[in-house]
């Protein structure tokens, strides 16, 4: 057994940018398990975009709670395998999932309920699936994806729909399930590389690099028809850009807003909202987390897919725990395809 | 049979806030009544704060159009009787609603659809309610009331309601009908006297002035437990506060935004967005003119109300063709109680 594990901590809360140094791995000793508890050795964590919001020292209102300074990072999705259990249910070399991610070795409580129930702990069904898998298209990022585009969105038949971060974990997954059900989808991503990935790989009808320019403009280029459906990962002008395009009863899932994440003030909303009213929009916010209940729908769905090669899922995985604040400062900065995922055993 | 009529015109686009100066009055000649036409003395025309966004040389997409300079303005509410008649199934003496106002006399052909069928030619029930009712509560005002509450914000028991220009035309309908429902209502306005019209007419659980100090203080002193749907008339500072006190799973219906109408610059949207992801809020823009299909249920519910007093209805009319500027001026100005009308006849 271990006696010790190291662990990421927060040093100081981010002023602008979030940095590398911003970071502290710390070394803790592993409490004796109590009855009902499991020590797992982790073996990949999550990291997603909206993670940065609880670097912040006040999370939005509604959201998750504001990491603590020189703490572990409880509330984090991560899955490895259970090395010593004195709880009823799990056993020893059980493959698992749960939320105290981030860290080496974790005592986990089943009974202690996270991430609406999508962080609590839970043996994977590693026949169906490597268990990393259950972090991203089989996990939070395909139950994101399903509640933007069928809950959020109600995807119709016919929608064209537009993804932003479409090479990312979400979008990725958000831009396939559209395209599999007959939609003409839009990709819009960061670098040329993600733009060939979503054309040549997703097979996407058309796809754009918002930095070539305007995004109303590079939008209008690909979709000179309008759109129905925005599937929205970053906020900010490329929300403006959708409300301009959506035709009369289209609809935005509200996913995240990478683009705003970062900033220390607050990030204008879109200046043409009084579009919704004269086009009848809806605008909705979602998180995967509230839509727990669409789990077993989704792995239903995406694994066989993914089996059979008909689903593409790739990761960008930074190997070893201390390469934390490395993965989520590129992830911020826009650099991964895929999923991002920091290995650790 | 009246040779001339007088009507009102755009003579300039307005520039900033809209003056009584860019109007005129034109008399123009009365053509000759065609097979199928019906010739209309109007009595009221309904003067809408949307309006203003058709004096606009470009009129926001999916909007209707801009007004003509120097043309008479098509497509808005008016009610009258016919006084001639070469079609079938319009007599002399039927009191009818259309879209030709702000005009003495209006030609109209009764199959021309006009705001989605409201303002199509039709006869109306004046056994029922006064003519005028049918510009207000029996008519756009009242559909618009409808659809935002139970289609936009899809109203649930027990949700805790703001409404703001709750004084307003759409706004007092809108609050009633949601007091009459059972629910806690909140309404704001902009003068004392409006306050008290919705504290001890309308009998609101609450209002507050939004001038007496920051929209998001003032619903918060009202609503400390935050609301749950927001019927939104205003934009800007109403709406972000709303976003800000709305509670996981809230509501906003965006029905207006006459805080942004006049202004010539593009105005800022809600910075704290975020907030409908966090908390799953939904925001969806509507036209009473895209709900045609509730007119019957409005009239089913609301006419009996007014009749036997229990629902209350205010309105503020200008006499004469030619007031029909002060009307507009004032109405964009919140001088205006309850529905603003021109009355020519």
């Amino acid at each position: 057994m271990p006696q010790t594990s190291r662990q990421i901590e927060l040093a100081s809360y981010p002023v602008g940018e979030i940095h590398p140094t911003d970071f502290e791995v710390n070394e803790v000793i592993i409490p004796e398990l109590q009855v009902g508890e499991v020590l797992v050795r982790n073996a990949f964590t999550s990291v997603d975009p909206a993670l940065c919001l609880r670097f912040r020292a006040t999370a939005p209102k509604g959201y998750f709670r504001s990491f603590d300074l020189h703490a572990p990072l409880d509330g984090v999705a991560t899955v490895g395998e259970v090395v010593a259990s004195r709880a009823e249910d799990f056993r020893e070399g059980d493959v698992v999932s749960h939320a105290y991610g981030f860290r080496e070795y974790s005592v986990v409580n089943p009974s202690t309920i996270w991430l609406g129930g999508l962080g609590t702990l839970r043996r994977l069904d590693v026949s169906v699936s490597p268990a990393k898998l259950y972090l991203g298209p089989l996990g939070g990022s395909g139950i994101s994806a399903y509640a933007g585009l069928f809950k959020a969105a109600e995807l119709r038949e016919g929608d064209v729909v537009w993804v932003s971060s479409a090479a990312g974990s979400v979008g990725s997954i958000a831009s396939q399930l559209a395209k599999l059900r007959g939609h003409v989808v839009i990709g819009s991503a960061g670098s040329e590389a993600k733009i060939a990935y979503l054309l040549d790989e997703l097979n996407l009808d058309a796809a754009f690099n918002y930095h070539s320019g305007p995004v109303a403009e590079l939008l209008a280029d690909v979709a000179p028809d309008g759109i129905d459906v925005y599937f929205d990962n970053v906020g900010g002008d490329h929300l403006e850009a959708a409300i301009a395009a959506l035709r009369p009863w289209g609809r935005v899932a509200l996913c995240g807003a990478i683009s705003e994440y970062q900033s220390e003030v607050a990030v204008a909303g879109p200046s043409n909202l009084f579009l919704a009213t004269s086009n009848e929009l809806s605008l909705r916010g979602f998180r995967g987390s509230n839509h727990f209940d669409l789990r077993d729908e989704v792995i239903r769905e995406i694994a066989p897919l993914i089996a059979s090669g008909q689903f593409h899922y790739r990761e960008t995985v930074f190997e070893g725990l201390e390469a934390t604040p490395q993965a989520i400062v590129h992830m911020l900065r826009g650099d991964n395809l895929g999923k991002t995922l920091v290995h650790t055993a």
